[in-house]
């Protein structure tokens, strides 16, 4: 079974009133030395098989389509996952 | 100027309604072949300097207490940003 992790950030340009918030918070908690915070989203798409260049090609029109915003968003990277685990595996789902 | 990218997605055993609405919405937009969708969380720390140890170790004490809820939600990856672009370059900020 493979996995395609797809990452997207809010633009530059654009301002992000969560990673300001994160950034605001850090000092109050104790980590210093944090100048600035973006917050983004991360999908991990499973699919039944091989990660071909196909299937890659697809995830790549869906992040652009579907899963991101283009006008405030950019879909950063679309790779076929390395190695097992984090919260898409199926075990305990 | 560093950057340290931090990964936080839902545990596997915990429902995940967002990624549930994308596996529906999928095979509507024409995206054949996916069986599965988790969304989760990308941020991009910026530090002044270089991403050593310290600030790796700060990144993910940072990561387990603030940026992630530890009752339904996995630090997946604390790690230095190779390279540049994305949204947390100043740039055009």
């Amino acid at each position: 079974m493979g996995r395609v992790v797809i990452d997207v950030m809010p633009k530059p340009e654009i301002l992000d009133p969560q990673g300001k918030a994160v950034v605001g918070a850090l000092p109050r908690l104790g980590f210093t030395g944090f100048t600035g915070v973006r917050q983004g989203k991360r999908f991990e798409l499973e699919v039944d098989g091989e990660v071909t260049d196909e299937v890659l090609e697809q995830a790549r029109r869906a992040a652009e389509t579907l899963l991101s915003n283009p006008v405030i968003e950019d879909v950063v990277s679309v790779r076929a996952a390395e190695g097992a685990a984090t919260g898409a595996v199926g075990a305990g789902a």
